[in-house]
């Protein structure tokens, strides 16, 4: 395990996002005096798989903290369709760990036409989405081996979080991003258990993961994580869209993990957490906060953090939970079957 | 079965879609003329759970036909963040089938207050959102007793395509439009043969539904009625999402529904169904076209319909088999366990 790709890129998610706080900040000034400049009515990002789900961070991130309005750009407008939509008065991001994403990049190419302002942020400044968009932030994360990605995410997080502190201008978040690398080798340390209980799960057939808000992003991304190293029929559900229709399903040991660290959130996930134990549910909580974690049959208690970065935490034991489910299983952890690393549709 | 609410209601869409149709025509006009004087910018709707599948559907009418940008706003920053993102340019449409989603209401009434020009689309002309927005479309659908929404749904897409059709003013729509009624009913009737084959999912216990573009919203929604009514663990995935690591977990037997009518799509879904034949996945096909259907174990064949209206056809075959899911595994089909008609989330 120790020596997979899969095992050291997940280890090396502090240096990457220490390495990205200490050397990408000009560039990522310069944005964000071309974002003010520009002064765009909306924010539309494209993105697939990973990638999308720093775009559902971003959701939040520039929503609550900038008043953005963003919106998740649906590519086949672009390219199935050929009817790209009006995207003149926004910000239009691309995000790819690959940058060759296709679809993406049209959707890029024709914002650009329409004169939008446009940045691709990928971990090749010499791919093709970095060259369509007027500027790149580069990912600065190294070659990513295995085919699933774990520090190309948290270095798109990381991306989009100094992106928000360049623009918002408050001292305090700039002092909680300094923060992150400590913070996630802390839960690295932390989530070294994981190991000794992911046995507990080798006959799961199917898993829910839960989150909102901020931490919405990390539910789809710990849930893409664990669907495509295990092959578990993983979901993903906002605690709100969960009690809409899919609550119906949980009954005795039905396995849920809940990702409610401090936050606006914690009571409506606690209080999700209660309506699950009263069904039986089997449930798994990441969360530094004690009330919470009491819920769990399994934890991960993460370190305090701000909220608006608490994705950036909360998607490591996720990450490790993943791997381990692979590992027990006996799967291939650097490469799933059936997928490559660069994944182009159109 | 022919008793329970949920068949009824199901029956009754083509009744409902002819009504909308020649009742509410008017009352669209009347919004279509509001939209172009204000000229959005952007559109940003607000729904939960089968209405937020209504809103995935405009997300593709109103860029295809109307060249509009649609983001699905998330309710969280209204309500649990208190930070609403500015929407003073876009055009914000609410759509519930009872009118009384509070967080629903609540991104409707922040817009309201910033300008916006807001759209309530309800079953009911008194309730809270209808009154919290500035105009209001009736979904004529008469009372919907069933938990499991289904002909709101179809009542919502009928009006969001006559919208459409206000809007776009091309002849061609507008005929298309007409013929839903019959259309729906005669997939209604070639429908019934699902009661024939659906015990040979009864010990199913996943389940993906692959759809992409205008049919993403019925992958959605069919991944919801069989969730919620046969209690499965079921994914819905856009074509484009699925390859890009889900698909890690199909190996023989795995179970798919793919929604593919003639129209834009057909490569693509064909070229993945071919994919899961390949890993010898168990397939469903509901579609128009001869060489689509020739992929599927089970298959529901649908009348020929424009690509924008066959949303509206699709789901039907969806509908009725996650009811015979439910059936056939002995659940009620009009209340679910653990869900009311009316689910308030803030």
């Amino acid at each position: 395990m120790s020596t997979s790709h899969l095992a050291q890129e997940i280890a090396q998610q502090p240096t990457v996002i220490a390495r990205l706080l200490a050397e990408n900040s000009p560039q990522v000034a310069r944005v964000a005096q071309a974002i003010r400049d520009f002064n765009p009515t909306f924010v539309a990002i494209a993105a697939r798989g990973t990638s999308d789900n720093a775009a559902r961070y971003a959701q939040y991130a520039f929503g609550v903290l900038l008043g953005l309005p963003v919106m998740l750009a649906a590519p086949s407008l672009h390219t199935i369709y050929q009817a790209p939509p009006n995207l003149a008065r926004a910000l239009v991001i691309g995000i790819s760990q690959s940058g060759q994403a296709e679809d993406v990049r049209r959707v890029l190419q024709d914002a650009r036409q329409q004169g939008a302002l446009t940045l691709a942020i990928t971990n090749y400044p010499d791919s093709p989405m970095a060259q369509t968009a007027i500027h790149h932030l580069a990912l600065l994360a190294d070659e990513e081996v295995s085919i699933a990605a774990t520090k190309t995410y948290t270095a798109q997080l990381t991306v989009l979080a100094m992106l928000v502190n360049a623009l918002a201008d408050r001292p305090h978040l700039r002092d909680e991003l300094s923060q992150v690398p400590r913070l996630v080798q802390e839960t690295l340390d932390l989530s070294a258990n994981i190991a000794d209980w992911a046995e507990r799960y080798r006959y799961m057939e199917k898993f829910a993961v839960l989150g909102r808000g901020y931490n919405y992003s990390t539910a789809f991304e710990i849930s893409l994580k664990v669907n495509e190293l295990a092959y578990i029929a993983t979901t993903a559900y906002s605690e709100a869209d969960f009690r809409h229709g899919p609550i119906a399903m949980v009954q005795t040991g039905f396995p849920a993990l809940l990702i409610a660290p401090q936050g606006a959130l914690l009571d409506n996930m606690r209080d999700l957490a209660e309506k699950l134990s009263e069904r039986g549910a089997e449930r798994i909580v990441i969360s530094n906060d004690p009330t919470m974690l009491a819920y769990g049959h399994k934890v991960v208690r993460v370190p305090e953090v701000a909220e608006w970065l608490s994705p950036l935490i909360c998607v490591i034991p996720g990450q490790i939970f993943a791997m381990h489910q692979a590992l027990t299983r006996g799967y291939p952890v650097d490469k799933p079957r059936g997928l490559s690393k660069v994944t182009i549709t159109e």
